[in-house]
């Protein structure tokens, strides 16, 4: 990582803090799987340990499929989310019912894992590589889904960042306040865990600006080395600071290789940890299984 | 259910055995559910019981995903895969690297859940209604995979039904071969448990006929009120019996309400089973989070 | 045709009309051109006499591409229209911009000719033939837009049904009030001509009821041997008349045979014809050449 | 434009000459119609007075909509080609026949109108503009295919390069090339004609290098003040000369404002040429009328 651009990017106390997180070259030039490098067997093992009673809950944002209306029977421009199902004729009578998904991964009422290439910075991607060498109107040749296409185990923490409510407008999420959420239930994030993040912002609002990371922020998940942070709030919206855009993004993704988990959901998550009166779990991501592809719609459960 | 129809369909012994299993009407009229029914908060506790020691395998079938190749730069005519990419223009230089996805949701070669409402025999669907009070133009209004897109989770039992090679060409796949599966390895299958056959089938040959289930081999499945099929085999490519085509999504969907997971991969489960001389495990299915469809891709992963 | 099935239809008075008009087994039981058997050379000579000045106008509704917004920068839901673009990456920095098209065809906002085959009866297509017959999930066999993908020149007339105004609510159009919109311009339609008609209803809009053809309308259509009808109105929205329910889609695209152009938008026409004090004119349908489809995106152009 | 770039893109001779023709600047910096604006009154009367006998024919290349068949029956991976229709589902049973349509419009083997912001060379396009202002992700905002979605209509001159056969393999066409086309028919060029040239190739081959246009070539075009180039041939593939890679793309697009018609099928209006002894035509281009794209499909009618 070239320090100057980094120093523009975030002040020179942010820069150096976070220079001193960065994975860039952590696990080589060919690395492809960033912070998921933190989940060793012994992760797993302490994973798997948190599921003991069998009740799980959906960190996915629950979604209903926009319909494609045939031709003649369209209304004039029906608003589109980002799943749209095109339902097929399987002739007459029918043999199945069956449909065609348009599938707009990146959007934002859409929970999915960001890959390590999605965010580019002066045309370079995790880990520092010319985006030409990781991507080519053909596909992603390095970088992909394929790092997490085979499915992601883990323990998962649940930081509540506004127990009952929801953070200010333009609230900034600094290492503080993530130490804060952690003092609150009494829980440790330890190296390879997966960090669930609520922050009561669920819908972008049209006129309102939401909370949003900070660099301290993102230098904090590196510090605990964090493999994968899934939360209902990521990088603000509209930019909390311009001189650091997107910091989740751009620091996050290209110089931690930090797997994102972007609009998960994890109301239902609060209410089931607040019952059971633990905030830690077994977490499984389990997107279908293509390869070759900047991200993967996913539904994280949590397993207790 | 109309017992001329089925009896005409299976044979009259076959048709009495079956008409004992089915589930039309079992769990009422507006039933979604089919037999996810079965998995009791006894059989989520006895499937995370399963999971001890952090190892985990993807049934899910590897894919890459097929890229749309913009314009002027297209080959005549790819091949495209159940799963296609058209990349994003995000701006010059890019801001991002993005894709919108295209997929076909049953294509034999993506691993995916069916909805209740996927096979239509004679206009009806699970639990025997017709078609027109479950489907519209508009999207499934009931029986769509909202039954399981927050997530599926049981114990999972594996059975190999052909130990290091593929059954024959054509191969029946009936109650006693499932019954010598278990007996091989020594499993009992208990009522809401996921069943994840190998047959060795992986692709459709041309030329080449496969293996397939017949209605006994369904009869099977409801007697043992198995939750979920999952399978690299299903229902023969070609069909097996003209008189019973299809019988694991014309008996099993619509009769049993059995969920089904398509064209699923065991390839990695038959060695760790092996390695580990264990065959069960817990299994989850976890989805994107998108309702009103008749499937949708799925990565079902064993975790022992 | 079965009698007592139109008879039901429109009445048997209009039945009997209609009937004799019926195209039906007149060009054959293979028969894939409809009204287009009317222009004979003798037809495309008197088309292109028409064609003198060297000024033409635009048939087609002018429609902005709807754009698909790449995943983050998305936003929440935006309305589309009948034509969808997914700008592509080409490269960074890119090569070309360019894009793919999602189109439905038959959209109520996009100016389109229907195929035959595009409107089914009781499971039946024209020339009274069964749907299977010319249509499969691999496309459509016989009666698609092969008929016309070569392109469509005749003469065109233009019939204004409400100048300088718009038909009122629900109104019904028959053959009478064509045959005054002829005599209030003094032309007069000859077989094989395209008739182009305007009602001053441009788009749906919510809560009021289009003017729209009654069955009489088709009849007159039919006695003319008009080749293609173009309008801004066709069939009323909602239905005119339960019992004989989208006349000129189900009586004029399966019994006559007519080639639809939906969708048209006349109002320069209108404009242009006033000034040149001339109601005839060269048409030419051009659109793209694609074979196999229910119908095509086009953009009629009269020439003077 | 800068002389030093094009005079290293293709030698200090042949950029005098193309500066000599460039039209970045002739009609201002926000012009969106390039060479379309040599098609004034005069033009289009002497387009008319050539459609004497009504006879026409398609300059579109025909296709088959490529089918995407439904999930279950889906063949493994069938090949896809420009066109591609989802064929919806409708009721049951169906009340229409319809599909959507996916349009790659660039394709090498779909006849389309090139706007002039689709080639885009050093992140600018015509006339000389930074490429973001005349694109970004919602869409191109000028220089769409707003120039040509309402038709266009000149008169046609067709150039056959290789009588009967086919160029050579890389075969560079140059001014001289064209020159002797417009004698051996006895031909003039006329300022605002669009030209029709026929070089034989039809379909890239694998292994074999097509004709091409040259720098020369492109100057003679815009010598001549043509309107619209159309052709079977234009760019070689591959390349023709590395240092001047695609010519017609890169100077005609971009410095000329040159309408580009790529893949036409001039192979039936050789043949009635020929017949009738007439190399001159009135030439008709409606594609569906979409603004804000970077190409549209289009089946180009030459009438006579």
């Amino acid at each position: 990582m070239n320090d100057n651009t980094l120093a523009q990017a975030v002040g020179s106390a942010t820069a150096a803090a976070i220079e001193a997180v960065s994975n860039q070259g952590r696990w080589g030039a060919d690395d492809e799987l960033g912070t998921l490098n933190h989940i060793t067997d012994e992760v797993r093992a302490r994973a798997v340990s948190e599921a003991r009673l069998g009740r799980f809950v959906s960190l996915g944002a629950r979604l209903d499929a926009s319909a494609v209306i045939p031709g003649p029977m369209a209304a004039a421009s029906p608003p589109f989310g980002p799943v749209v199902a095109t339902k097929f004729y399987t002739g007459s009578p029918p043999m199945s019912m069956a449909e065609q998904l348009t599938v707009n991964t990146h959007h934002p009422q859409l929970t999915h894992l960001d890959a390590l290439t999605h965010t580019v910075v002066d045309n370079k991607v995790y880990p520092g590589v010319p985006l030409p060498e990781r991507a080519t109107f053909f596909g992603i040749t390095k970088g992909s889904s394929a790092a997490f296409s085979g499915g992601i185990v883990s323990r998962g923490v649940f930081l509540d960042l506004a127990p009952g409510g929801r953070l200010p407008e333009r609230f900034p999420i600094t290492g503080a306040v993530l130490d804060d959420a952690c003092a609150r239930t009494g829980v440790e994030v330890l190296p390879g865990d997966a960090v669930v993040v609520r922050s009561g912002w669920r819908e972008l609002e049209p006129g309102r600006a939401t909370a949003g990371f900070t660099p301290d922020g993102v230098r904090w998940l590196g510090e605990k080395s964090v493999s994968v942070y899934a939360g209902d709030i990521g990088d603000s919206h509209p930019i909390l600071d311009p001189e650091n855009p997107t910091p989740l993004h751009r620091i996050g993704l290209v110089h931690l290789g930090l797997v994102l988990c972007d609009a998960a959901d994890p109301t239902a998550l609060a209410e089931v940890c607040a019952e059971l009166g633990r905030y830690t779990f077994m977490i499984v991501f389990a997107p279908m299984r293509v390869d070759g592809l900047t991200g993967l719609p996913v539904n994280p459960l949590a397993i207790f």
